[in-house]
């Protein structure tokens, strides 16, 4: 064992933070076995269990000896290279959230969103925001001490304090500036889609089919893909998600007995973000620079996957056959044709996780500039029902017929997060920004995928995006991959032409 | 939250104890899941969070300041119950092990063992001991200076310091008084059993029985036991065992098709051993005082189960209709007599977890001598072979064709785990003697068994051992629960009554 008082600074950091990727590591692995596979009356010690981590990786994070070194290392950084260098910058990132954010705020925030989730549940199951109310008031007040806080040691407003947390180095300068052309440009682009599909019918597809066929198809997917399955699992949990570190990566889907595709994509959606974690830069994994860079990028991983590729004439071509083998259908419906058809319908829908990729984003937007207006303050927790009916309406010409429909379908901000949604719209923009590139580089990108074969576009993304870890700030990586600052421009282009693509003449879908 | 530095330094002690609860629940749960889902290849990322987890476990029972509160509480006793005091004096058995084996031995040890076992695996699959000899000698040598430095700590002999880590309280002396008189009896017991079996021939019970079938009798079975599935769960794995906490604990079983008793009754020892963690005294669970006193106790709860009630006539009677519901077995050889004959057949075997409750003392004792001279270093390890096979001729007139059924069948040692074979013939004796106990306070017991109901037995288990934690030594409680002693004659009398029944006219078997 190397003697770790008289090692270099750097080398020293380098160790604590080794520690705190495995005490990482472990916390994710108990949030999957909490949703998987724990029995439902151990949740009291799972989460003894948890915040008994959380407050040792707070304290790893925060011990004097930790700024120490950092100031220290870099006061001398001329012995590092590159890497070591941007490492140590995302150290003290990581560093300056955790003294930001003190353990017993910390430990408040913990206590009353696990209380406003469960009044969230009740909310929903009475259909009544005011039970929901006073713990998202007691959230949100925590939440606005934890970006005063925040802001002030990373200097920046609370709001953006809040986004840098989910994706460090965006702001909302930048998301303001993207989410006004995708405002401008995507109710027009609505409006047409839906006329133009209407005038193109689906044949409805229907049927039930077993957990196992389902997730068979789900499995040869994913082996299609590239997910690695002798360091990874997928199960079934509510919500699909992705857990892990790469070495052990835990994908989770759910089947749903009458809507075949709804496990599929999610099993798609999940194996992008389980891909960028499996390309995290090798030498570096147990490191912070060695991380992804937020969750915008992880999310533009996965809807990379699951909308640009997994919707796409050439996915269903492919996918076509595998459906027919494993669930034994056939017949007009499950024709190629009929099943994009199927994938790509938009529709002026209420529920966000049910939303297809054309009113997405509208989604995302009205969120942001409520979320915005919460933290401020200049939107009351009373008034979001009303506030939120009205953005519905205004964004989507659609009703919630009640708040289960509106304001309490999604969990974040039960949760504290705050700053999050943007994530999945300027995901959906990074993926097709990303998508432009991949499709000059890599020519046959199509018929690749219409073959069944992934590896090259995986390939193509492990280079680009995954490898760099947390070296490049995504504006930077965009600008590399791409040759292009980030904009919605890629995503709008995508949009068109997938969405009117009889209006134009030789896009590709 | 309380302000740990201004708290009593008892109150402190528990906090920081606590803390440690949850790290071994943590470290529990991933082994579970290392053996039950971990993806083949994610060992050494799982190697890496177990190091980390230990590493602070180590950390926060080494550090000063709980020698300091420690200290302080023992001079302030006045101000502390009972349970308190005896908390205190866990805390310091816990502390003066950490202490006593320095992080480097710890480390190293670790990666011995690990090499090893990877070794012990190679030897087993080449038949070769030569393969495993000197991985085992560097574990020995390691282990010997543990053994001395624990010694040290505890004012123990070597040897015994390795008991007491699995068994506190327990010394070689008692060990030896009570293996002895074992020595004197068994060889005639075996003979003069195995001798009657001979006049009594067993039908044989064959078949193959599909696992989801096996694991519904496994489950009704459990459920009967009392096994709460609202916060537990059974699974398989290659080995079964039991871990978790109590609020989550995780039992396996594995289903061999051909041997539908293997599995049924692999499920009964492990929650033998889960009902023992559920009947801790809640009020001081997650602190030392209120965890499990050592590896006999523990035994002897999954034995109770096992063998003294598992194996009686009364059990098989209950289990009958219950193996033909589920498995649709008929016939002579699935009446209860048979499956009684079958499930107390004695046999001269080979091997230890093969073997019936008879012979089973004889593979401990055998092991328990050699282990001893091993780590003495009155044995050298490569005279092992040819002592393991001397010893089974003397003690079981048995002959080994190879090391694989000789000594390289437990994976014990390679662990690093000396001291640790007692506990199960340990276990048996304590078994023997609490159900000598049970069956004069609950006179109707088997006639309770015959009829499926164990509340009443796991409840007088629970009030006379699993509520008591560690606050007694294993002496003094089985001096309360039986008023006795512990020795080896309940044991002795059980096997006579059960396996000479014909020659005795009226005991319970």
């Amino acid at each position: 064992m190397a003697h770790p008082m008289t090692a270099p600074p750097y080398k020293q950091l380098e160790q604590e933070f080794r520690r705190a990727h495995a005490f990482r590591g472990v916390i994710s692995l108990l949030r999957w076995d909490a949703a998987v596979m724990m029995p439902r009356g151990s949740s009291e010690v799972r989460g003894e269990q948890l915040a008994a981590l959380e407050t040792e990786l707070h304290q790893l994070l925060t011990q004097p000896k930790i700024t120490r070194l950092i100031d220290r290392a870099q006061a001398n950084t001329q012995t590092l290279d590159e890497w070591q260098i941007a490492n140590v910058r995302e150290m003290r990132r990581l560093r300056d959230l955790a003294i930001a954010t003190p353990a017993s705020l910390v430990s408040r925030l913990a206590v009353a969103t696990a209380r406003a989730e469960a009044a969230w549940l009740k909310a929903r199951a009475e259909n009544s925001f005011a039970v929901f109310a006073p713990h998202l008031e007691e959230v949100l007040m925590l939440v606005r001490d934890k970006a005063v806080l925040l802001g002030q040691a990373l200097s920046l407003s609370p709001y953006d304090a809040l986004v840098s947390e989910f994706n460090p180095g965006v702001n909302s300068q930048d998301i303001d500036a993207a989410f006004k052309q995708l405002s401008r440009s995507l109710p027009g682009l609505i409006r047409d889609a839906i006329a133009q599909q209407e005038t193109r019918p689906v044949l409805p597809i229907s049927g039930k089919f077993p957990a196992a066929k389902q997730r068979a198809l789900a499995v040869e997917t994913m082996k299609a893909l590239g997910f690695p399955f002798d360091i990874g699992r997928l199960d079934e949990s509510e919500h699909p998600f992705c857990e892990g570190v790469p070495g052990d990566i835990r994908v989770t889907t759910r089947f749903v007995p009458g809507d075949v595709f709804y496990g599929l994509f999610a099993a798609i959606h999940e194996t992008g973000h389980a891909l960028y974690e499996l390309g995290l830069p090798t030498p570096w994994l147990g490191q912070p620079v060695g991380r992804d860079r937020g969750m915008a990028l992880h999310e533009s991983q996965s809807l990379l996957l699951e909308m640009l590729i997994g919707r796409s004439r050439a996915f269903t071509q492919w996918l076509q056959p595998q459906l027919a083998r494993h669930l034994g259908v056939s017949g007009p419906e499950w024709a190629a044709d009929n099943i994009y058809a199927h994938l790509t319908r938009v529709r002026r829908s209420l529920i966000r996780v049910e939303a297809d990729e054309v009113t997405y984003p509208m989604h995302v937007l009205l969120r942001y500039e409520l979320e915005k207006r919460l933290v401020a303050g200049t939107l009351a927790v009373k008034d979001l029902p009303e506030a939120w009916n009205a953005s519905v309406e205004q964004r989507l010409g659609a009703h919630p017929r009640n708040d289960i429909e509106g304001c309490l379908q999604d969990i974040h901000w039960a949760w504290g997060a705050f700053g999050y949604f943007p994530s999945y719209a300027l995901g959906a923009m990074i993926a097709s920004q990303l998508g432009e590139a991949l499709r000059e580089e890599v020519p046959d990108f199509e018929e690749q995928v219409a073959r069944g074969e992934f590896g090259g576009i995986i390939g193509w993304l492990r280079g680009k995006v995954h490898v760099h870890g947390s070296r490049l700030s995504v504006q930077e990586l965009m600008q590399e991959a791409t040759g292009k600052p980030l904009s919605a421009g890629a995503l709008l282009r995508h949009l068109e032409a997938r969405y009117l693509e009889g209006a134009l003449s030789s896009a590709a879908a």
